[in-house]
């Protein structure tokens, strides 16, 4: 029986944009005492999008924090009273344009424990058609489409590199 | 051609044990500015320790960041001046008490590259023959023996949560 962390105590050190950041005090299983980094992240979704020719849409994109552009699938952060499926319609249209008439849930996972609470939400989008996309301000999104099975092999060789998009297309081979 | 991000400034906010914070100013796309949060991390390792009987070493463990007891494969972070393999084969013997003859690098994701620079190095560690463990003071570990196929069905069905440890298990099944 593993024994839960009770909080002593809770320090707020950072509220931002997307993410905030407190330190907890525990009373660990020995009746010590440690400090634990929490970063608070308000969820996001990533979206497996399937067109007639079982090809995704995968995205390129630079990432900041890593000072790299990677591939990924379409994704973003819930907004305040959105549900999970809510914002993958919504992120998904918005970065490539892309409307989908059925969302399934098929995955959820947190992408590191240890630090944060992030929970990703991953959806297989069908009965895809593209339209308009319309990207914020500040996003420099190429869009691609990509047989599943050559996205597959870009898992395997570890050409893709980010946690949801190779967990997303691994799951989803499994279930189509 | 996606376009780099330039940085006009950068703000330290915090300095932790295992997590920093920083906020820097970037110019955008559309010749705008933005903020983008980000933690540094100093990357992890995760361990798929597999048996002569084709079963993994799987761990419960309390998270704080989630307020939840979930699976995960052994795993942990570097420490100064450690390789991924090094840290692979410490972490590996301190959670579980299983020394790996055979450590082999099977895939490296960011966790969360949105918002932190987190990096997980996943080793599939086999010849593995148990002894003694050696947990920190603040760890409370159950270990587990689960045969793969067991382990990639709590995956489908999503009894795991945890990203290292879907990825992980998916990868290996694909590769064994």
């Amino acid at each position: 029986m593993v024994i839960e962390e009770k909080t002593i105590s809770s320090d707020k050190i950072y509220t931002g944009k997307t993410i905030s950041l407190k330190v907890d005090t525990v009373e660990t299983i020995n009746q010590g005492y440690q400090k634990r980094e929490i970063v608070e992240h308000p969820g996001a979704v990533g979206i497996l999008a399937l067109n007639e020719n079982n090809e995704i849409v995968l995205i390129k994109q630079f990432r900041k924090p890593i000072e790299k552009v990677i591939w990924e699938i379409p994704a973003g952060k819930l907004e305040p009273g959105e549900t999970p499926k809510e914002c993958a319609q919504r992120e998904l249209k918005e970065e490539t344009g892309y409307d989908a008439s059925n969302l399934k849930l098929i995955h959820k996972f947190y992408t590191s424990a240890g630090f944060s609470n992030q929970k990703i939400y991953i959806y297989l989008a069908t009965d895809i058609t593209v339209g308009e996309r319309n990207l914020n301000d500040d996003e420099d999104i190429e869009v691609h489409t990509i047989s599943l099975e050559e996205a597959y092999n870009m898992v395997i060789q570890n050409e893709i590199e980010d946690a949801k998009t190779a967990i997303g297309i691994l799951i989803a081979r499994e279930l189509i």
